[in-house]
């Protein structure tokens, strides 16, 4: 067990709207059920962008941001007993107890243990092992892998296999397998099926490879950013549709080309009337929109009863509805058998100095995914 | 096969907004594929006051309205095989036809064989069998059960069990299955679960039943009107309450009293704003809400999409998710073998001229159903 207080970089987001600052930062050691982990890579995610804007009403500053890394047991506190120091693991924003009501139904990902501190960018026992000159700093949806050493609950790690490298990995702590679970886990996609994906950013384009692996026998991709269609395109869409080329509403357009509308639809953006236009595009009686994507403070979705009554289901899911400790070890291995590769979303690469450039690039469209090498 | 036309009584529904007149029509011979009924029996449901009214947009005049009956075979068209003079038949207003797109999918039972003709008031044809001294009248949700003989198309008719009552089992037609089969059959309420059942009529006392039979270990039935209380309680309620003896949300009174929020919500109203209560006093993570009600033209469902991204379900079905030809007669099979009662929902019975007066009881709250006995 250590005793020591690390003092290491972090990428600091003191307030919202700004850019994050790089500056030396204490990180203190994991209390019992904690441990605490050395950063190895980490992506820059739409979701750090939004609570970075300030639009996100939970968001807390300051804070250290990030949760999609991947990185090695530095230390664990009191009576830890799932990892030992060496371990690779994945940090886990959906933490997975195993003894709350949520763990124990066997029907949801989501459970519920931390969630009231983790909402408060605490730790569970309700005070921060960030600080920079005894001033406390925030965690972030548990994780804060913007740092070269973060401290997290027990629960909230995945030990995963060492071969797998971490800097690919790491977008197994969200994004991938928020797509690909939710098209193979929480929508449960069946062997010929029609699937409809609008935006393909990561959990898009990861959407895409959960259809194809599951055998899904047309899968249309959505977005008006026809520079995504190649790759969408590559991992398996059949078609590719820019929503601006059309005079009508996509669902219609979808609607025509798939003789009466997509089995599955998801929406990956987090755009509440493309959320509608996902229902929408689903076939009468059975098809199934699935929502991936985080809207804004406030907005609400809507439509008519009608589209419900006449056996379309709307649904979310987060996470791809994975359990994190018991089902993303799984993904990783699935990745190192090959079955689908990472190396795809990873467009650009950066240390943690031009962390910044990584929210340029993700605003403007040019990247899926940035990932930090520390 | 019968080459008469039948002239004998029907409450005809002139223009929107008026009551029904009986008056005597001319009833055409079945063609091919149809079958000409003696109804015995009909329910007076809420659609048919929502179509009388005018608020539906699909509502054609004049017409015979009525689709909760059950009836007597009194001659078929060529063809028709798979009834006789004599059988006893429900009417289905959602047809199975065993060949379609959705009859294949075995995942709904909107058979949509002859869906654009029915809408229009017309038989498969594209032609009426009721008229009166020449003048077409149309029919109505292609079953017209407030006339003494009808003439459906043979993949609109369930054959029951001789046995069984038309003045009771004539309910199994529309209301009574349409809620029962929301809980059972579009649900699948299992043993020990929480439901919640928005509206107190014939609908949401069925599922009611419904819930009591698949073992649910509460039952929330939520009305403004207490006297509907008895009956559900009777029926297998086990908490009774009216909103507005709260000053808070309802659906944030039933997540206090469910630790959580329930299984199952079923909207048994066509109310908007109750289908957002329902879906938001379901539990986080696997709480399912199911949407039975009929809404207004033009009314829209919201929500925050949140709530579906934390594992609830939005989802709605039309009659009980049931395949009239070959699951109503089990229903009726069920009703024979005592697992429920249908003398409970007929609060009153009158004849045919008097079937303006089954709508002022229903307006005014003070029946379930009155059903008319020819």
């Amino acid at each position: 067990m250590s005793t020591d207080t690390i003092t290491c970089k972090a990428a600091i987001a003191w307030e919202a709207g700004k850019p994050l600052s790089v500056e030396e930062v204490q990180v203190a050691p994991p209390k019992a059920g904690e441990v605490r982990v050395r950063i190895i890579a980490t992506g820059v995610c739409h979701t750090d962008a939004f609570t970075l804007s300030g639009d996100d009403p939970e968001g807390i500053f300051p804070a250290i941001l990030g949760h999609e890394g991947g990185g090695i047991v530095e230390s664990i506190g009191e009576g830890v007993t799932s990892v030992v120091v060496g371990d690779h693991v994945i940090p886990l924003y959906t933490p997975e107890c195993g003894e709350c009501k949520f763990c124990k139904s066997g029907k949801t990902n989501l459970c519920q243990k931390i969630r009231a501190t983790q909402g408060k960018g605490l730790m569970p026992d309700g005070t921060t092992r960030f600080s920079q000159n005894g001033k406390p700093i925030f965690h972030y949806m548990g994780c804060s892998t913007f740092s070269e050493y973060t401290v997290l609950p027990e629960i909230s790690i995945a030990k995963v296999n060492k071969s797998a490298p971490l800097e690919e990995v790491c977008l197994l702590g969200c994004g991938v397998t928020t797509g690909m679970g939710a098209t193979v886990n929480a929508a449960r996609v069946q062997k010929g099926d029609s699937v409809a994906i609008f935006g393909l950013g990561g959990i898009g384009l990861s959407a895409i490879i959960g259809a194809q692996m599951a055998g899904a026998g047309r899968i249309l991709a959505i977005d008006i950013n026809e520079k995504k269609f190649d790759l969408a395109t590559q991992l398996g869409a059949t078609d590719c549709i820019n929503p601006k080329k059309f005079d009508k509403p996509i669902q219609d357009v979808i609607v025509e080309m798939t003789d009466g509308g997509v089995d599955w639809s998801f929406e990956c953006i987090g755009n509440v009337n493309l959320m509608r236009s996902a229902l929408e595009c689903c076939h009468k009686g059975w098809g199934e929109s699935v929502i991936i994507g985080v809207a804004g403070a406030g907005q609400e979705i809507s439509t008519r009863p009608f589209q419900l009554v006449t056996g379309r289901v709307w649904r979310g899911t987060a996470f791809g509805g994975v359990k994190g400790r018991s089902q993303l070890p799984d993904y990783v291995e699935r990745y190192l058998a090959g079955e689908f590769k990472l190396s795809d979303f990873i467009t650009h690469t950066m240390k943690l100095e031009d962390i910044n450039d990584a929210f340029d690039l993700m605003h403007s469209g040019e990247s899926i995914r940035s990932v930090i090498h520390y």
